[in-house]
């Protein structure tokens, strides 16, 4: 019951010699999901072990180059391993023109569809639902139409408490009433409460992704409780944003973002290119201190969020 | 007087964790010169230390993704960085639609031009030259309209034997005729042969670039006396080709145009991904054995072209 980030590339506009540009690949039960695609990607999916067939969702926070240019390759790759399987890439409303493009030139041999579903909302939307995983969108605070990502864990069905089958008795009926959260009235007149029969067997995990953004009043209350935040921070606060910095974060305002919206973890990347690697570890200082746990992203690091079972006894 | 290759890209179509898809940068006296600019093309550059600035044309043998999906990145990484001196990009016509999306899509900021100079030839024909180098395409036999690349640097001027200058007491209008190559006639009745007063200071140097190709006829005639080539080896001779891949090269074949040719060395390269990097050792034995000066590319290898002076004496 894996749910894990890990995070490919973690430059910003520029990529560095050892950072590549955006790349995030959700593990979610086994099912790979990819949050942006800079250039490159298909090359780490490849060198930290992906399967490129086990993707068939894409999210795309926007269409700035350095979160899509990988994407004619890994298309054009997935098409040469021999994909037929439909891929979803779900982007704003402006990638229509790039992917029609990428298909008409790139795309005659392709034996799979591609499909675009557009991003366009204002507030938190489910944009993607299976029995396991609901994700939805949401916009952020960047200099075009943006948008971030919540990826939770579907609440599980109830359990019966083994123990209280046999204490009362409890036929089949009486546990599928218990099970779809309704109380039991039985014929003596006594009633079985469903809190009382029941619970959740595992609690279910919340992961958000915000890249890129400057922060903004209502973030930390869209993400609210998330296991595991990944904002982008940009630069630590010694530097003075231009005009066109301004819609990204320093590392201390993802740490604030983190604090008040109560996640349990934070992560954090997109770092310019203007700071060396043996600089980052100033960012992981400028976001402790406001929020202790901030880890942060490098090239194939993994983040597991844990799997809490709860057992009958609690 | 540096003139070498760096092979940054030595992959086929599908790149590996290792190996990424085809680019190879071209340094002739200092000028850097791209050809093929494969995904994560940039981040090689960077990683070997070419200044995105010293390149001013980009010659693109072919329309595979493989050959081209770097540019994206690079265009708008040059962008970014502040350049404003025009770039030209060499490549076959079909490219026209490909940067009219790119620019159209991505290149709303650059402050610089990017001129599509097309290539289209069915022999050795001039696409560029300076006062240093002159560079000529020519058809190559792949599965799409495909060009191969010949690097000269040009002949040198003249030089006149310092010796022979005091020994006939040369005037200096005497000097310019000889180095404009034409006799000297004394008023005495004698003839200062050309041949017998000057030298070339230097011997130009030749470099030729076949990828992607299967061997044809007039390859070897195209290429003949080439210090330096590189030729594709996407197989070993142990591999039967399918159709498709009946438009490439074995190890041997490429050999074998090398030594037709009579190029002093060869370089192969754009290795299928069916062989692991342990095994490309095979691609080097197979060639070895007909063209014994065959060398492996790989990320970042630099092969040299020595410089070789006509000293006075010769």
């Amino acid at each position: 019951m894996e749910f894990s980030l890990t995070t490919l590339g973690v430059a910003s506009a520029l990529p560095t010699p050892t950072r590549f540009p955006s790349a995030h690949v959700l593990n979610i039960h086994g099912r790979l999901f990819l949050i942006d695609c800079g250039e490159g990607t298909q090359i780490e999916l490849r060198r930290y072990g992906f399967s490129f067939m086990k993707f068939d969702s894409i999210f795309i926070s926007h269409l700035h180059g350095d979160h899509i240019f990988g994407l004619f390759g890994l298309l054009s790759t997935m098409s040469l391993l021999g994909r037929t399987a439909p891929l979803f890439i779900y982007a704003p409303s402006g990638f229509r023109q790039i992917l029609d493009f990428m298909l008409k030139e790139f795309g005659k041999e392709f034996h799979y569809p591609v499909t675009h579903v557009v991003l366009r909302c204002e507030r938190p939307t489910t944009i993607f639902e299976t029995k396991t995983v609901t994700v939805s969108a949401f916009p952020l605070n960047h200099s075009v139409e943006t948008y971030g990502f919540i990826f939770e864990e579907n609440r599980p069905a109830l359990n019966v408490f083994k123990d209280k089958i046999a204490e009362y008795g409890l036929t089949l009926e009486e546990i599928g009433t218990l099970k779809r959260g309704e109380d039991v009235r039985r014929a003596d007149g006594n009633t079985l409460k469903c809190e009382d029969f029941t619970y959740r067997p595992f609690r279910p995990r919340k992961y958000a992704h915000c890249c890129d953004t400057a922060p903004f009043p209502l973030e930390s209350e869209w993400i609210r409780g998330a296991d595991l935040l990944y904002h982008e921070a940009t630069f630590t606060s010694s530097h003075v944003k231009n005009n066109h910095e301004a819609f990204h974060s320093y590392a201390s305002e993802a740490a604030s973002v983190a604090k008040e919206a109560g996640v349990k973890k934070l992560v954090i990347g997109h770092y310019s290119s203007r700071y060396k690697d043996g600089q980052l570890r100033e960012f992981e200082d400028e976001a402790r201190r406001i929020f202790p746990e901030t880890y942060l992203s490098k090239e194939g690091a993994k983040f597991d969020i844990p799997f809490e079972k709860y057992s009958e006894d609690e």
